[in-house]
C-alpha cells in the first residue's frame, strides 16, 4: 500500500489550471493525496496542495515530441519525472495527449520486455459494469503482430486490475468475425494470439476477431488493434454519439410540447446519460511505461478529472505496473 | 434515356422473396420498370413482373467468391448477367454482399483503367441534403495509394451524378487532420491526391485528411480509405447508433411517465428518425464495374429497397458508368 501522492499536471486541459484545480479538490475530498505540477504564480489559492514548480506549459496543439525534448521544465515533463523519482505514485494529465505520452515514455521509460507502450481507452458497454478496453487507440500508427500480442497482455492485466475481470476475453478488431478475415497484420496477429502460452501466462482468453459494430457490445473485454485503426474507430464512435445526442437535444428543445415531453422523460434519461457519459470512465491510460500515466480529455469535467485521479491512485496501490512487469518481463 | 428495367435479385435479403417483392411493388408504383431474377415457383403472385429464372440462391452466410464461381444459375449471378447482356439497365441485390460484389465484377467486368472496384456507402450528414460518400467501405482489405486516388475519382463522379454536388470535396481518412499524419499508405495517398491533374480532370477538390469524428460532419463530400479501415469505421458508426437508439427506446418505454413524455416528443423525433434512418439512403454501390450494381442491407425495409431500385434506375438514366468510363479510361 502506497501513500505517495498522484502528480497532477495543473497546466494541462482546456481551462487549466482552474478546471484542473476543481477536479483536484473533488479528488482530495475523497482522501487521495495530490501533488500539483505547474507554474506556482498561477496556482495561488491552492495552498492546501504541495506544488512542484514547472515554468513551462506545452500548448494543446503543439508538436508533441519536439516540445517534450525542448521544454524540460514543462509541467507534463516534471510530472513524469516526479513518478520516475519516486515522489509520486502516478501521474494524470488532461493536456496535449502526445506530449503526455512522450513525457511518460521518455522520463519513466518502458517496462522491460515491452516493445511499445499503447493507449488503452475504456469504451462503455451499456448494461455492463465494466467497459471494453480498446488498445492501441492511438500511440502507434504502425504496429507489428507481436506488438498486438503484448497489447492483448497489457489490456488483460489492466482489465483485471481495474475492474476485477477474472479471465478477460480478448478480441482482435477486424473487418469480419471469421478467422482468416483481415489485413495481413490482423491475420498474422490472429495466429500469434491463438497461442495458448501467452493466454495461460496472462490469464486471458483469445476470443477471435470482433468487428466495429462490437465495440460497445458485451462480447469481449479487451479489443486489440493498431493505433491507426484504433484511433479511427474511437473517433468515429465519439463523432456518431456526439451527432446523435446533439440532434436529440435539439429535438427536445424544438417546441413547448417537446420541452414538456423531455421534462417527463428526464428521470428515465438521467441514468442513460450517466451510462454514456465520458465522465464515468476517467481517462485513457498509457500501458507499458514504468509508471501509471493517465491521459484525460482536454475538455474533462471536474468530476471526470477527479475520477481519473482516483483511478491513477488505485492502480498505483494495486501495483498494476508490477503485474505488467512480472508478465511481460518474463518472456 | 434508357427504358431498360432494373434487375432485382428476388432471392437476396433476410425475408426474401417476400420482403423483396414488397419493395419491388413500391418501386413499380413509382413507374420504374423491373425485372425479377429468381426461382419462378417462389415468385408466383408476382405475375405483373417479367422473371428471369434462376434455380439457385446463394445464402447470406455463404463464402462469396467460391459460391459465385460454382452457382452459375444463382439469382445474383443471373442478375449481373442481365446487365452485362443489355437486358437490364442496372441490378439491385439485398443478398450476400460479397456474392453481389463478386457476381458484378466477374459478369460485368471492370471499367477500363480501374484497378479495383470499391464499395461506396452513403453516410448521412444531419442537416445536409446529401450524405458523405465513404469508399472503399469493404471491397478491398488491402489497397495501394494509387487505388485510393481512383476511389476519390469514382466517389466524386458518383457524388455529382447522384446528388448534384458540383465540385465534390474529397477527404482522406486518417488518424489526424494535419498533413503528414497517417499510416504509410495514407501518407503516400496524400501526396498523390494533392496532384492538381486528377482534381481538374475529375472536377473535384482534395481537402486533406479527415478523422473518424468527421464521418457525419459537413466538411467534405467524399471520404476515401482502404476497405479494412472503411469497414471498421462504418460498422463502428452503425454499432454506436444502434446502441444509443436502443438505449433511448428503452428509456422511452421505462414508465408511464416516460411513455407520456415520449408521446409529446414524437412530432419532434419523427424527422430526426427520418434523418438517421438507413431507409432514406438506398444502399451502397459497387463503383468501377461496367454497370450499375447497388448492394442493399439484408434487413432492408420495403421502402429502403424501393429507394435502392430507384437510385439504380436514376444512375442508369444519367449514365454514371459512362461518366466514370470517360474519366478513368482516359489516363
Amino acid at each position: 500500500m502506497t501513500s505517495l501522492p498522484v502528480a497532477v499536471d495543473a497546466m494541462g486541459g482546456d481551462d487549466a489550471p482552474q478546471s484542473v484545480l476543481a477536479g483536484v479538490r473533488i479528488a482530495a475530498e475523497r482522501g487521495i493525496p495530490i501533488l500539483l505540477v505547474g507554474q506556482p504564480e498561477q496556482l495561488t489559492g491552492s495552498g492546501e496542495f504541495e506544488v512542484i514548480p514547472a515554468s513551462q506549459t506545452i500548448a494543446m496543439g503543439a508538436e508533441a515530441a519536439s516540445s517534450v525534448r525542448k521544454m524540460k521544465d514543462s509541467s507534463v515533463v516534471r510530472a513524469a519525472e516526479a513518478v520516475r523519482d519516486g515522489r509520486a505514485a502516478a501521474m494524470v494529465s488532461a493536456g496535449n495527449t502526445g506530449a503526455a505520452m512522450a513525457a511518460s515514455l521518455l522520463r519513466m521509460g518502458r517496462i522491460r520486455g515491452v516493445s511499445r507502450p499503447a493507449i488503452a481507452t475504456p469504451i462503455l458497454v451499456p448494461g455492463r459494469p465494466w467497459p471494453n478496453v480498446l488498445l492501441d487507440s492511438g500511440a502507434n500508427t504502425e504496429c507489428s503482430a507481436s506488438w498486438l500480442v503484448q497489447f492483448a497482455q497489457m489490456g488483460a492485466v489492466y482489465c483485471r486490475d481495474r475492474w476485477g475481470v477474472e479471465e478477460p476475453r480478448v478480441g482482435l478488431l477486424s473487418n469480419g468475425e471469421e478467422a482468416g478475415k483481415g489485413s495481413p497484420l490482423v491475420k498474422e496477429a490472429f495466429e500469434l494470439l491463438e497461442d495458448q502460452d501467452w493466454q495461460a501466462r496472462t490469464g486471458a482468453v483469445f476470443a477471435g476477431n470482433v468487428e466495429g459494430r462490437d465495440l460497445l457490445e458485451d462480447l469481449v473485454d479487451v479489443i486489440v488493434t493498431d493505433g491507426f485503426t484504433g484511433n479511427v474507430a474511437l473517433k468515429t464512435a465519439e463523432g456518431v454519439a456526439k451527432q446523435l445526442i446533439g440532434a436529440l437535444l435539439g429535438a427536445f428543445d424544438s417546441s413547448d410540447e417537446a420541452r414538456q415531453g423531455a421534462e417527463l422523460l428526464a428521470p428515465a434519461l438521467v441514468p442513460l446519460y450517466e451510462d454514456f457519459s465520458p465522465d464515468s470512465v476517467g481517462g485513457a491510460i498509457l500501458l507499458g511505461v514504468s509508471g501509471v500515466s493517465i491521459i484525460s480529455h482536454g475538455a474533462s469535467s471536474p468530476t471526470a478529472l477527479a475520477n481519473a485521479i482516483q483511478v491513477a491512485h488505485e492502480l498505483a496501490e494495486r501495483d498494476t505496473v508490477g503485474s505488467l512487469r512480472r508478465i511481460l518481463s518474463s518472456e
